[in-house]
């Protein structure tokens, strides 16, 4: 298999905006429109899940769970991705490697940084727009 | 009206672009110049003024206010702003929703997050600068 | 000399697409491939080294050593930059001062924000790359 190459510029920032709406859509409970950022049968492999997820019915289902379970606790939770590298295979699919900062904060009380997580994806294009076919995230403070 | 569309990816980079440099204005108590990023009738309303303030010239007065009692506090703030998700209306102003994750560090302490915020802004372009008409910031720790 | 300008918003992306590789390489303890986005005489001035060390096979050295304190400690590090602005200087190196944020996590404990710091770099151009030809980091907490 060939070596995955350098993107593009252009698919460079079209990646950091691909995922700055989609950390914005989970952070909004937008659970539906969260899990059309994936591909129907998008593999998810999260610490906070026991198990991984696959196909956007599972995931919406379990953003809108985690979003209630944070209202009723009086909490808000803020996705912070960043330092993102890509690479691009010869297939035109995308290996994305980035961090995630989650920010919790207590209404009425304070923010603290919650997690720090690694983000590895793949990403596709379907209908000309990028999506995650498969994510794996590791958590900093586990073993 | 006509829905806001996706702005170009090159358009995307020049609002980071923007942000970045707007942020760190901010951050050295550069009040003029980063008053002359807003346009001369902006809009600022944020959780940390007791009123919405307009224009540039309350806008500069209240960023040297509060970073004259940093000083005196010994502390120093960075806006550190990200997860930029920006729409562009028909008439080519943007509409830009971001987090911004205000850090604190005391001179010769630690440093710690400090707010968390919700960002949305009204960009136009002056003079073929982008400018903020309007902003409005939340905060997560607030009710 | 002439002023720095702006740089053209291609050159921007591409600033952000080397941070990004580079503090994750930083992060993996891969000393040497982070050493090579320095220049071969590259001056590096930050204020956890006692001195300014200068050239890669010094970089290298420190940032192995660095990695492996702490991985003895269980502790993981990420380096998540921001807000970086950029100018280009006339003979094409580019002025880029930006924010880094240094989480730590105690592996089976909990994570938190370690230093905020301010990275001011030159970049050039070699063999096609971005190189740091120069950086000067200072932290908040720090007089």
């Amino acid at each position: 298999m060939p070596e995955p190459t350098e993107p593009s510029l252009l698919l460079y920032a079209e990646v950091q905006r691909f995922y700055a709406r989609q950390m914005q859509q989970l952070d909004l409970g937008k659970a539906q429109s969260w899990a059309e950022t994936f591909t129907e049968d998008a593999l998810f492999d999260v610490p906070t899940l026991p198990e991984p997820v696959r196909g956007r019915s599972g995931l919406a289902a379990a953003v809108g769970r985690a979003h209630g379970l944070l209202a009723e606790a009086g909490e808000r939770h803020r996705h912070f991705m960043g330092m993102v590298d890509v690479l691009e295979r010869a297939d035109g699919s995308l290996e994305a490697r980035s961090y995630t900062v989650v920010y919790a904060s207590a209404v009425g009380g304070t923010s603290r940084v919650h997690r720090v997580c690694v983000c590895e994806d793949v990403l596709v294009r379907e209908d000309g727009e990028l999506r995650v076919a498969r994510r794996k995230v590791t958590r900093d403070d586990l073993p």
